[in-house]
């Protein structure tokens, strides 16, 4: 179990510095310092690894945000929530969720794509979800295409694992605070009696 | 001329259904019709071909962005003309540039990389200059990092490649209004008042 682990977590180190396309199995087998022979026992292709990377974090994030929209807090706060939980997951994990946003579409095996389709179609349903209960409410502006929101939204948050370099930049908490300052009133600068 | 247009015209196409890593040169000399050797008096490799679907765009992507800045509107006026600007280009060679932003790590040609890498950085430096210029003058919320809002805003408007499809969604027209109105005001509903 312990080896399996190694072998997704060096995995995914090395698909994101050469990208999956690039990096063989010989050297997956390399980095964790086992025989071709003897990471065929644990995986039988790169796929499989690359899915093992992807799958649980794509089922967690869409749990998440199913008990976010199951609360009872006001859109506005699952708003927030929302994206506090889409960052949090690429934070500690932010490896192997920003390989799984740039290479998932090299996933050959049918099967698990669908799966992992499904997942990610399920979530982008659910933010628009979020955005439409706001939307009926009253909170948030009525006259804007809701699926358009949620995805200019999950963009912002999504782009995030293209720049960010968790020992340089600024903190996660700065940049969930700064994305949500964004979505909730945009850039804006708000009158002093408002903020 | 003709030839060298249509070849990186079917390339684009094939790259963005196969993505890069799975497409051989034979696959685009067939998608054109002529044999591989003909295609290499045009192209000397895929990432050739993948660069020249790349730098033109980018080169002027940054021109515009550079006349935007330098022009006499409001800091909010440009943050408007700049997100027009960046998706107008994803939208009459959306082909082209969706690949683009998927797959230019793939590059291997170290001084077009760098070409390329140099115009991207030039790009976010203008765009983090803009939201510094509306946040010197007021208009801009000035506690937010502005490097952040800027990639922030990138996000938004690069992510949009991956969902839209011009023969299904709303108009570009309406995604650009749409998200001027979230980047400027957010999604918060507005008071009639300041409507």
């Amino acid at each position: 179990m312990n080896r399996r682990r190694e072998i997704v977590r060096r995995a995914a180190e090395i698909f994101l510095q050469k990208g999956v396309a690039q990096t063989s199995m010989e050297d997956i087998a390399q980095a964790v310092g086992i025989k071709r022979e003897g990471l065929y026992y644990y995986f039988q292709s790169r796929n499989d690894i690359l899915l093992e990377i992807i799958l649980p974090q794509s089922d967690s994030l869409l749990l998440n945000l199913q008990r976010i929209i199951k609360s009872r807090m006001t859109a506005m706060e699952k708003l927030h929530a929302a994206i506090q939980s889409h960052l949090h997951a690429f934070y500690p994990a932010y490896l192997e969720m920003s390989v799984a946003l740039r290479e998932h579409y090299f996933v050959r095996d049918a099967t698990k794509l669908q799966q992992l389709k499904r997942v990610w179609d399920d979530y982008s349903t659910l933010w628009t979800d979020l955005i439409k209960e706001g939307q009926a409410n009253g909170e948030f502006k009525a006259d804007l295409d809701p699926k358009m929101v949620a995805f200019a939204y999950l963009g912002m948050c999504n782009w995030f694992c293209r720049w960010y370099n968790p020992e340089k930049e600024l903190s996660i908490d700065t940049i969930i605070a700064t994305y949500f300052s964004l979505a909730a009133t945009g850039v804006t600068a708000l009158p002093a009696a408002a903020q």
